[in-house]
């Protein structure tokens, strides 16, 4: 077992200067998202009927953090309580500070979201699309930048002060415990609320989307905020911070056991304060230029931000004197983003093959609708699975061309993906704004101008989504084979490297696939995503059907609802999809936080380690085949609405609309929270490595 | 690399009379089982409405199994060819055979499939249940005899003739590739029949299952011929002959090099015959008692033959004086068979919970349906999984305590599963059988009384088929995961069983989790099994959608074939089908079959590994997921039709026949054939293991 918390200098004179410059990056980053969140709030809120409207969400949407964040609390200071007493009281407080800084993240960027919907709203009706985009994506980028800033800021303040990388995989972990329950709960809420509001809503009363008179209205509303802009957020906070602590970790192996310089230690927030100076850059080209789709000026800030992270980090890779395969590297890693990132637009994009025929099929019928969307689905795994390959392998050799230790290169190719999260928190953040801003003018009657140009504004969103999404899942995947590699160091299992002569090794050092425990870890860790995206599945099946119970009871019982005389009661759709997903998302939570420490305990050590990578493997494979096929189904019933294969309400539509239904939580409940549940249980292992290591009935 | 055909003697003096006494066992089974063929075939065919039906169904089979048939022996011949360039002619002469064998056994077994159905519903008709039972198992037990038979037979016949390990590995992989296509092929046939009669015939025309009237009928039932019984039959041949051949490759490994008696080279042999004897006591036991479930009586059958092949065993142990982990970890298998089987069935039976909650949340609407499914499928595959790997670990360490090689314990588990094949086959075959005595009996309109009977012969068959289904699924995991080791011993990764003292090793030859190519090999062969799934669902689609336009416009040009008076052209349906399905196993088959060897050229042959290793832990979770979803939906929709929430016509039934439409190619296409997969993949990594180390651009 290595120990970290010995003959450290905190931040050592030559890097002291650099430490703090990236601390000061990261205030920066926080001081914008508050001006711009001053800025955003300075806008108008419309009519009296709009600020109804807009109220209602933001209620729901705050009383659902509060309840959600109140358990978590709860839940953290229990998870500190079991770190203090085996793993020492700093871990116990950097994981709470952690879990704090993601739930404040998340609270402040959803808050600026659901008062941005509404003002873009209104901007469209005033000012038209220029200025409605305006406000909400920095309406987004608030999120974005708090995202990162936080997250820079901890890790910096808590290396500083405790010198010791138990306590930052404590403080990773924090950030983690609170994404994964957040992407969980959210999940769980918003399609609880999107699938009720769309079965009972749109199929059996017949009603338009967004429609007032359905009770269901507002918890959607609410839904696409908690689950979208705070579990989102959440999510990319969490792989943000592991990946940068992953590659920190490592460096300081290469510090303590290689001789390597200090420098690679602090390089990773080095690099990642170079990401925020990018994303900051790309943030000054956000307009729309005349005629043009807001979907071409949301790539147009993604491609800048992404120019300027590359000039930047060659930049510092030559001013710092660092070795070239950290540069080679960092554009690998950001090259199968971008692969990924395309893959997902041809699968889920309504211009491609896949959309088209997955509409054309639901003319034979719902089954075939069905098998088609999973299966393209299915099939999209394969750029991103050999791009995640490929980049590793790249990363990998271009470190021992240049003499990098090899595992480094691969840590840095994940921060590579993740520098610039702050862009892609941003225009994912734009998106549930957009939508938001779209139901909120329908529900107030604007015109159809307006929702024309909102409807504009959401469709940008939507692609932007499915880019963000792919390349959100690669990040996770490097940066969890990045913890996964952490995790090996941590429990100090070999590496043999030096191919070609024979070397001494203990074999309880090797992690090695022919032994019956490491095979067990294999198939139990692959297990592990499947069958907590399987609970969550049935959480959303078993609260969406309590929700359509009481909406039928509303619309039998107060007949005025459905001819708008009289308001349904939303709070109730509201509360019901809050009780059920906090009593949901506890169980595989759990789960999902137990097993890696069981199986450790149960099967030592290195079958853990292949826990994960069984786990990295099969997590990988379902958030992507998730993520696309959820994307597939709603585009094709998006396409067959456009006119297509019989139009709005024709048999082909209803099965498309089965589709769609079947794909909500899987690519909003399940998919996303993969990413995040092989995240902590990554990092479940590296923090609890000393105890499992201790308890171990296997050497 | 290993050389296994130096210096062995052709069946050791000591052993020669039990290799002797194995083929006979062989030779016996295939005489009873043509005996039996004799013997069912002497029943009366019934009215003349009657065999005019059995032959249309006869010759659809015929049909397409002898076009499947000469394009598999092209295949065969090509790769034959590559066979003999790279690996000796041996080996190629032994891939012929081995496809031929495994070809015979399914065209045997289906012939007199086709010609039991109609004598079944006969007797059904002439002498009622307890004779159409026992004509319906037998049918089924000529093709399970004939499996085991040709099986053993083959083996011992080529390891008398060539005394060749890679010889050997070149019989199963001939037997696997048939599997493979036979699989692909007869479950694409089998499910574009069934979806197309059931979306056009069921859901447009309102036709009862199995009318006459439907153009797609005979299509229908020959699928049920093609891809249940002669599909399944070489799945498990394949799986048989696998297990066995790796047992022995590894049992020469241990003779070779750690001195160990040569009887483990020939064990594997004996303890298969010794379950054809189990297999053949068990079979005295067929008839069904006064009132008696025909489903009791088949699960007495098996409950016998699992008895009768433990003491068997017993005695086999004793009498050679053999290790007695090897009767210890053939326990274990048989125990993790048996807990996957139960897991099978209380995912998939209509009388427990997750059927139920199904059938009830298509209330819900189809969406529901359908996620309900998908989860409680998913959610089935944890008990299997533990099973094996509980079942892996004790083989292990029960052999590591005995002082056994652990990895010939793992080996002989899988025999262990498959021991009793020939009794899995019967049953199993004996399903098909029964559901088109039934269909038989209601297009010759026999009377209510008949159908009810054939109804509780086919209904006692859906549920044995289930368990074996889980069986099967088990024993071709450990299969492979023997398959697996058998290739490291071949490519000579060291196993570093010895802990605690630190050995020399040279790194080129651990299979190192910590290795980028290692890792590449994982994901990429995690990716295949759902790739090939998802290839497959979308072949049944498109297969589908033409067949679909075919019923349609056949209804429509000639409207006499609604009204009864016109015949439907259902061999027009019959030709789509088989035109479809061979044109559609193409490209998958392929992959699965050049892929081994693609990534062990470009990654190295330890990377190979890792990639058996993925594709077993995805295959595994992929298959079993996808049967247990398919059976669970079917049986959702059957608890519908039997009365419960508002049973036949209702909304919920409808729902209900699109889960049961979307679970059709997941149960019976894309699920059975992964199992296949896998095994061809590790058989063509063994095969082609010269070919792959001298060609990879890695070591």
């Amino acid at each position: 077992m290595r120990v970290f918390n010995k003959n450290m200098k905190i931040f050592g004179d030559t890097y002291m200067l650099w430490g703090l410059l990236g601390f000061g990056t990261s205030l920066a980053a926080i001081a914008v998202a508050l001006f711009l969140a001053y800025y955003v709030n300075k806008y108008e809120e419309g009519t009296e009927r709009m600020r109804e409207i807009a109220r209602a969400i933001q209620e729901g949407a705050r009383a659902f953090l509060k309840v959600q964040n109140f358990y978590l609390m709860i839940f953290a200071v229990v998870m500190a309580l079991v770190l203090a007493v085996f793993l020492g009281i700093n871990v116990a407080i950097a994981y709470i500070v952690g879990a704090l800084f993601s739930m404040i993240a998340g609270v402040i960027g959803m808050e600026v979201a659901v008062r941005a919907n509404v003002r873009s709203t209104y901007s469209a009706f005033r000012e038209g699309i220029r200025r409605a985009f305006l406000v909400a994506y920095l309406g987004g980028t608030v999120m974005g930048l708090m995202v990162v800033g936080t997250a820079l800021a901890g890790i910096t303040l808590f290396y500083a002060i405790f010198n010791d990388f138990q306590v930052l995989l404590g403080f990773s972990l924090g950030a983690s415990s609170v994404a994964l329950f957040t992407k969980a709960g959210g999940g769980i809420y918003t399609k609880t609320a999107d699938i009720a509001a769309d079965l009972v809503g749109k199929v059996e009363l017949n009603l338009p989307e967004d429609d007032p008179r359905n009770p269901a209205v507002i918890a959607d509303n609410v839904g696409d905020n908690v689950g979208d802009v705070a579990g989102m957020a959440s999510d990319l906070y969490d792989s943000y911070v592991a990946s940068i602590i992953a590659a920190m970790v490592i460096g300081f192996e290469m510090f303590a056991n290689f001789g390597a310089p200090e420098l690679y230690i602090y390089l990773p927030i080095i690099i990642a304060a170079g990401g925020i100076v990018a994303t900051l850059i790309g943030l000054t080209w956000v307009k729309i230029h005349a005629h043009e789709d807001p979907g071409a000026s949301l790539n147009r800030i993604t491609l800048i931000a992404i120019i300027a992270y590359i000039l930047i980090l060659y930049v510092l890779v030559w001013w710092f004197n660092a070795n070239w395969a950290v540069f080679y590297a960092t554009v690998a890693g950001l090259i199968a983003g971008g692969i990924m990132g395309l893959t997902t637009d041809y699968y889920t994009s309504i211009d491609k093959p896949p959309v088209q025929k997955i509409a054309e099929a639901s003319t034979t019928g719902t089954a075939i609708n069905i098998l088609l969307g999973f299966s393209y689905g299915t099939l999209s795994i394969v750029p991103g699975i050999i791009g995640v390959a490929v980049a590793m392998l790249i990363a990998w050799y271009i470190s021992i061309h240049f003499g990098l230790y090899p595992i480094y290169g691969i840590a840095i190719a994940a921060i590579g993906m993740l520098g610039i999260v702050g862009t892609i928190v941003s225009a994912d953040a734009y998106g549930p704004i957009a939508d938001n801003a779209k139901g909120i003018a329908e529900q107030s009657r604007l015109g159809e101008e307006v929702i024309r140009i909102l409807d504009r504004l959401d469709a940008a969103g939507n692609t932007t989504k499915a880019i963000t999404k792919g390349f959100a899942i690669g990040a996770a995947a490097l940066t969890v084979i990045a913890l996964f590699a952490a995790y090996a160091e941590i429990v100090d299992i070999q590496l043999l490297v030096d191919a070609g002569s024979a070397v001494l090794v203990d074999p309880t050092k090797v992690l090695n696939l022919v032994d019956p425990n490491v095979v067990s870890g294999l198939l139990i860790g692959a297990m592990m995503p499947p069958v907590i995206a399987a609970m969550l599945i049935l959480a959303v099946g078993r609260n969406t059907e309590v929700m359509i119970e009481d909406i039928r009871k509303q619309v039998r019982e107060r007949p005025g609802i459905l001819k708008g005389t009289e308001k349904p009661d939303y709070a109730r759709c509201v509360s019901i999809a809050e009780k059920g997903a906090l009593k949901e998302l506890m169980l595989p939570g759990l789960i999902a936080t137990i097993a890696p420490v069981v199986t450790g305990i149960l099967l030592g050590v290195r079958a853990l380690a292949a826990f994960l990578a069984g786990s990295i493997a099969t997590g990988f494979i379902f958030a992507l085949f998730m993520a696309n096929s959820g994307g597939a189904w709603d585009n094709a019933k998006k396409y067959i609405e456009d006119g297509h294969f019989g139009g709005k309400g024709s048999d082909a539509h209803k099965a498309a609309v089965v589709g769609d239904t079947v794909g909500d939580p899987f690519k909003d409940t399940a998919g996303p929270t993969l990413n995040t549940m092989i995240t902590v249980m990554s990092l479940m292992a590296s923090t609890f490595a000393p105890l499992i290591a201790l308890l171990a009935l296997f050497p």
